[in-house]
């Protein structure tokens, strides 16, 4: 599946864009690929999107979301929007239960919620358009301070198998949204990693989804757990700031920077690095760190090659019998459904 | 039960007052319940109260704390003090076990430390004084920043069952405590939600407690853990800064907004919200994310009113067979207990 | 084991410094130990170190990580250095398995990432070179901000037992790093506790570490959590920033202050505070505060002593039945391992 740009898929699904600024959705292939170069910004939002959802059910049985018929992935599409931007998306459900779109973050009313109790929820073939709304943070007319939307958000089902979803979540019912403020710096590409379960992405043990990137890359990683159990994400030679951005603000800044973070149930949390900055290319793995949760598979590699294509001391069919899989990613699985170039 | 202010409440109890200082604990019933007004502030600290409380067993076989006998509830009573006040609480216990009175981030020295260890708890039918004091932050005489008391904190048994008072908290021994600074924000209710192994506040499954607000209201949610496991708390349609009081301090503040967030026994956090702010009406469900404690039931309602009292889509006594319970809050239950009007 | 700093022992041990530039380490007995006087504070980093770092088996079958051969200790030894300096370690395996030395937070090349993925590991009786890099924070040629080093890092075996060191970490394999900031400002003593499982520091319940202090001490905490289960950690009396640093920067510092703190595995965490401030001597608890885990003997005991040697309404062999053990500590157990004088 060509997953491009949100813009462009729109486009592509045949949906209507009410509006048509330039956002940082349409710059998809610009040539800001190294930490050498000013980034690209995220501009101002307030344009109105109307978008089409499905979600269906996949050949072995798992559920996914996705913008097309018959292109569902497991995390669902990465919705990526600016401060001010409005979706409205129509939101098909082709699987024979109720289910449900109901997203964290975001502004959206009653009606939007998703779940059975508000009735915001879709039968077997039926649709509904959900409205989320996004806005920049500001005075209150009372004087104090409202946060915006920005943030590290994401989307799941509310109603498959119990009230609280729990049979769709389990299935694949979820997926990726980022919100921007105007100036944030833009990735050259978003990883996101799910741990639903004792699954990444609802992968099997030891196939945890591997990404690539040469050193230089702006990566952004997305962070979101789902399921029963805690995990921590642990990623080797890389660390982040335990802030909004997962990038410091600037020397005054006093947030924690970490390489290890505990999550929850629906915690999500995401960040930006340069891929091998301080590290060098090589085949840097990440994982949960719970022992047992590693030891039976919660783990992938992310692949930093050099500029030449190669990594130091990688061997691609490695097999250690371990966690670990070797392989450049030759024919790829499900890891594209967790990649989003920009 | 009457709980009002704490002012209030400590006169009814027969409580000496030291000193009379207007604090916000006695603008109960002021007008400005809207997010269009300025709102009201903490004042400075420095008052020194005296306080009754008292440990009994309620008729149910649990325990709880509460400013009156025969009043005791579960949680127990709001203490919301400011920076620089001195607590001097004289503690019964009515029950017929060892009990005692153990606080989290306020000052206090050993004899108030209310545990069997330092040989600060009270055996039955007996009484001990347990002095909390408060600071405000300043420097030190070493130049570096003392962090003042401010903060969500929390009281609790250390006695009862094990010497670190696993029976008494699981039975019902608990309560909050908000610290505040000169010049913090002041909602207009505060809500107590206590999630205590797999109860909300210690009720049974599906009848964790609902909470009523109207429209515009500055409502503030104190999220205490206790017990054995860890939870996720989430709330719909709202959400919060992850930093001191939940507020942004302004566009610089790097704080991430979160409507959910990880917790262990212990932990306490709280924010304020301006109720229905961008998502308007309706039933809002809050809950612990982690799938099966909301399916089993650890979930209720903030029913946020229009100005003319009714919820959008909501039926009052819609049964869903979910965790989700309907209607309006008729016969108060244990919700009163968690509430606190300013 | 005189444990004294790292530069001496670095000495002690044989090994050689490529530079000699005057540090924090170097400043062992420094008069400064009140809250009265300024602190002293990180010089700048950018020296280059040579250490020598032993695995080996302990008596009771547990592994430890050491500085001279024989003198391995569970947690290993406290590694403290300054951003911009770079420790080249050789590393002995003295055990009879393979094993390794992984490092969190601090920069490497895949060469010394300490798997067996990457061929970093070491057989029995080998030994390697493993180079840890820091650096201060700046801007990037892109204009962003690039995080310094500074942080609660840990060190961890990543081979024995498992591909993710299970086996390693459980028996004993692990020990704290502090990276430090040109400025930061040094503690008197630093303590190191790790809920390993349900051990502290691989003690058996109810043996968990107490550590002494006198009223005025400034002392730091560095929190590690290794293996299987989520903790909550919790001292009384005492609290701290829940930042970087564990102090506040300054009046505008929106981080919240806590005394409890949920962390899972990998999760590492440090904080400065004043022994006894603003609550005395004492007899003060710290423990995990998931009820359970500390009815089973997940806790310890910071004693705070008068000037005079005091510590009030604490009796030495108090034996209560509960977690809490009495006792000065007469005859040093493993409480020494965790402690490093500065």
């Amino acid at each position: 599946m060509d997953r491009r740009t949100f813009s462009r898929r729109m486009l592509a699904g045949g949906a209507a864009a009410a509006a048509t600024g330039v956002t940082s959705l349409s710059l998809g292939a610009a040539a800001a690929t190294s930490a050498e170069l000013p980034p690209r910004t995220a501009p101002a939002g307030g344009v109105v999107r109307h978008l089409r959802m499905y979600a269906e059910k996949l050949p072995d049985g798992q559920l996914g979301y996705g913008f097309e018929r018959g292109k569902a992935s497991i995390p669902g599409p990465l919705i990526e929007i600016n401060e001010g931007d409005t979706l409205h998306i129509e939101f098909e459900n082709l699987t024979d239960v109720d289910a449900s779109l109901h997203v964290h973050g975001v502004d959206y009313d009653i009606a939007s919620d998703g779940t059975r109790l508000n009735r915001s929820h879709v039968g077997p073939g039926g649709t509904r358009t959900y409205t989320w709304r996004t806005h920049a943070p500001g005075r209150r007319k009372d004087g104090t301070w409202e946060p915006g939307s920005a943030g590290y958000w994401h989307y799941h089902d509310h109603v498959v198998g119990t009230d609280h979803g729990t049979g769709g979540i389990r299935r694949g019912l979820y997926g990726p949204v980022v919100v921007r403020r105007q100036g944030d710096i833009l990735p050259d590409r978003t990883l996101t990693i799910v741990f639903n379960d004792m699954t990444i992405n609802n992968r099997a043990g030891h196939e945890g989804p591997d990404f690539e990137a040469t050193v230089g890359d702006r990566l952004e990683i997305v962070v979101i757990t789902h399921g029963e159990y805690y995990h921590t994400f642990h990623i080797h030679g890389h660390r982040w700031a335990d802030n909004r951005t997962g990038l410091l603000t600037g020397p005054d800044d006093p947030s924690r920077v970490i390489d290890n973070k505990i999550c929850g149930p629906a915690d999500s949390f995401g960040f930006q690095f340069i891929a091998g900055e301080r590290a060098g290319a090589g085949a840097w793995m990440y994982h949960c760190h719970v022992q047992s949760h590693s030891d039976m598979g919660m783990a992938g590699l992310l692949l930093v090659r050099k500029p030449d294509g190669t990594i130091p001391g990688h061997e691609p069919h490695h097999a250690s019998g371990g966690a670990e899989k070797g392989g450049a990613k030759g024919e790829p699985g499900g890891e594209e459904a967790a990649e989003h170039r920009h």
